[in-house]
């Protein structure tokens, strides 16, 4: 653990309470390094470098105080620019709420500040969390930190290209489509979008509030599932947050795991080299777990397209009063895209939320299984160009974001706990992501296994800090 | 009290429980003057002779065990037919499902049981409750005891039709837009719509599950009070339902009530007759209460279509599979009304919720003032005559249907509670009926305000069983 590679969020943690190193050291490292590589990820919307610095000073304070420690105290952080904190700017990524200083503080921000982590700024996104490519015609877009001339994904797009680029080891990003996991695999880190009602949404702008999760990007997964245990749990003001009990702690155990693979699920395939490297994460597991096999297909292409109405019929909600009032502030796909939502019948959205619980039920039986977890492609090809999906709002638009969200879209619709893992480097050197589908609230045993492979595979770090390719 | 004039239900009650009467009398007595009244009224779809009088005999037999008894021990009543019973039909006034066994027993219907009442028979109502007149394609239209050639009212036309017409004391009807209110307006009955949430709908056949309400019709305050007391309360198998205590105690004392009238309220006005029975109950009223003044308008027109959207969007999605697979079962009006939902957009559907609570909360505020209760018409005009208002899906029907409704479906939306009243005759002997709208949970001071009403107006009954004007 050194000030350039601080390890992983409880090493960083553990420094700071014995002492081997400040969280204003911490913390001017981790704002050095948001400035240095701004031009070259462009990962944050606003740099917040007095606040945090002073944030860090209490921390160190309170540490020389003796006063009890979080289990992030000190560790510089950052976070997608969509969770409110009393007196400062949440922007949502947008031109319309670009100045909007929120009136309190979110829940997982409170959480955040309680376990003690400093944050450093608001992390680019796409605009309003529309956007699986994480192009944003306000701010411009991340950009990848293994090579910019491909997407970061999104909507979480500044969380993985700041995690990616080593900027900060973890970052809340959400999860509505596809909009932790998608830039979690562009960018080469591990995501999780947790079961639907485990993280408190109070104080977190809205996109569609039956999809919408709040989950961690980190370099490690035991990093993310730690800043998961951090903001889990019922909250008061949220009432559609559960009364859920904390997730479990993790097992490097997996001898009674049942694990099926989603392979040939989807009518278009997968691109050859994805194929391939869920044929290696299968034969790594074999040996480990108690059976393997491949899972029967179900018909999710259809489950993300209910996905998509829910998704569109509430995001119109949301957005209704601006797109009357002030249309020409959104950039242009994102006022097209909310421009089609008031085409979807009230009958249809409330069928499709209907059938919701059904779906779950058949998905938990025939989609499952016996299995305990799922593996399955994040996307159906490699981390596209960001010149071949800079579609704006253009006839291309609809066909993009659907190819881009149709493996991640089912598992929000079904409200189901996913992390997404690297697994590999493509022949460009782009990573290969999976994800690992638990049933609800078990989000422990996908990150065990998560973490499993993990250690088994040994991956570099896809963008280490020194090792950018630069910009094209 | 006798077998033609049982009194109250309280009365009724007590005189099967000294013994001065045995329920099998009571219910073979009402069983009478239902198969003997049925031409006149057609308020039944289905007397259920045997199971009735099987049901009597065994109250009977209770009490000669000295087994515990209810408060309704007994007493015969009948229900509109939209309340599941294991085993027995539950027709919904429909041809769709005319045939449908219910699995199990509504809460409603099971709470009935154990307060000791009978049932003896379906009423009549109009097809899956969507319509205010009361006309129904499949079973004919049930009538009006004061005078067959008007209308009953919608959607509990069978109630209003039999406690009005003396049939039974009281019966179980459901209210989304006021279809409670209207029967029992235009019958010259008492009814109460309950605050949004009091009474359980397992088991209950859906219309707009953010507006459909449960509660009674009867021919006295006390024994529509004495019903709702009995059938309200929290449910576990009903989320929806809230956790309220119970409706309180009426009292004599409205010493200390302020009370707003509601007169100038509608764009449209009421006829003259209405605003002088509006007149006659503001005086009786003066001078036993703390105040009596005119509460300002509210833009209620704006609020029933809220309503209307809402409604028609949910009735939509309830609707959705039969529309789409046999929409030739449905009678004219209720297909091309369902067939009107689609077309409302899911973002409007969406946004008339959102704004729901905040437009209680201002309807609170500046539409109560200071006032705890207030009083209001049901409808614009006097009970229509049947063939006025017989359109079916004549494009006079949306007027008929949003005209009919304009004063009820408000606090629908707004999810209040009201008492309706006959307060005075007509000059053509047709009932002039008042809404009493309180605060959420208060139904006790609007049924307190109606049974001092119904004591000072001592209004006779309007189709005491031996007048009723012959059918036309």
């Amino acid at each position: 653990m050194s000030l350039d590679d601080p390890g992983t969020l409880a090493e960083a943690a553990r420094a700071v309470k014995e002492r081997r190193i400040s969280s204003w050291e911490l913390t001017t490292a981790a704002l050095h390094r948001a400035k240095t590589r701004q031009d070259r990820l462009n990962a944050f919307i606003e740099i917040e470098e007095e606040a945090a610095l002073s944030a860090a000073r209490r921390a160190d304070d309170a540490l020389a105080r003796g006063e009890p420690l979080g289990p992030l105290h000190g560790v510089p952080l950052a976070h997608k620019d969509m969770y409110d904190r009393k007196g400062f700017v949440t922007g949502c990524g947008s031109k319309i709420r670009a100045n909007h200083v929120a009136p309190e503080t979110s829940t997982v921000m409170q959480r955040l500040e309680t376990a003690g982590a400093i944050s450093i700024g608001r992390l680019n996104m796409s605009e309003f969390a529309m956007g699986p490519t994480g192009h944003n015609a306000h701010h411009g877009r991340a950009l990848n930190p293994i090579d910019p001339a491909y997407i970061t994904g999104g909507s979480s797009s500044g969380s993985g290209s700041a995690v990616g680029g080593g900027v900060v080891l973890a970052a809340l990003g959400s999860d509505t489509g596809g909009s932790i996991r998608l830039p979690a695999a562009c960018c080469g880190v591990v995501g999780i979008k947790p079961t639907q009602g485990r993280v408190s949404r109070h104080g977190v702008m809205p996109l569609s509030f039956s999809q919408d999760c709040v989950g961690p990007l980190a370099r490690s997964v035991d990093d993310a599932y730690l800043l998961l245990h951090s903001i889990s749990g019922p909250d008061d003001r949220d009432t559609t947050c559960a009364q859920a009990a904390p997730p479990e702690a993790l097992t490097d155990d997996l001898s009674a795991l049942r694990i099926g693979i989603l392979r040939g699920l989807f009518e278009t395939g997968v691109e050859d080299e994805i194929a391939v490297a869920l044929g290696t994460v299968s034969r790594v597991l074999a040996g480990d777990v108690a059976s393997l096999q491949d899972a029967p297909g179900m018909d999710l292409p259809a489950i993300a397209e209910l996905a998509n109405v829910v998704a569109m019929a509430e995001a119109g909600t949301v957005h209704f009063d601006w797109m009357r009032e002030r249309p020409e502030d959104y950039g242009p796909q994102i006022r097209m895209r909310l421009s089609q939502s008031p085409a979807i019948p009230a009958p249809i959205y409330l069928r499709a939320l209907q059938i919701r619980a059904t779906m779950l039920q058949a998905f938990l039986q025939n989609g499952f299984g016996e299995n305990d977890v799922l593996i399955a492609p994040v996307m159906p090809f490699l981390p596209p160009l960001s010149s071949d999906v800079d579609i704006g709002a253009s006839p291309k638009m609809n066909t993009v974001v659907s190819a881009m969200t149709s493996f991640t879209r089912p598992f929000s619709f079904l409200g189901l706990p996913v992390v997404t893992l690297p697994v590999a480097a493509s022949a460009n050197g782009l990573p290969i992501a999976i994800q690992i589908i638990a049933r609800p609230w078990r989000e422990d045993l996908a990150a065990s296994v998560a973490r499993h492979l993990e250690r088994v595979l040994a991956l570099p770090a896809f963008a280490p800090p020194s090792t950018h390719r630069s910009a094209a």
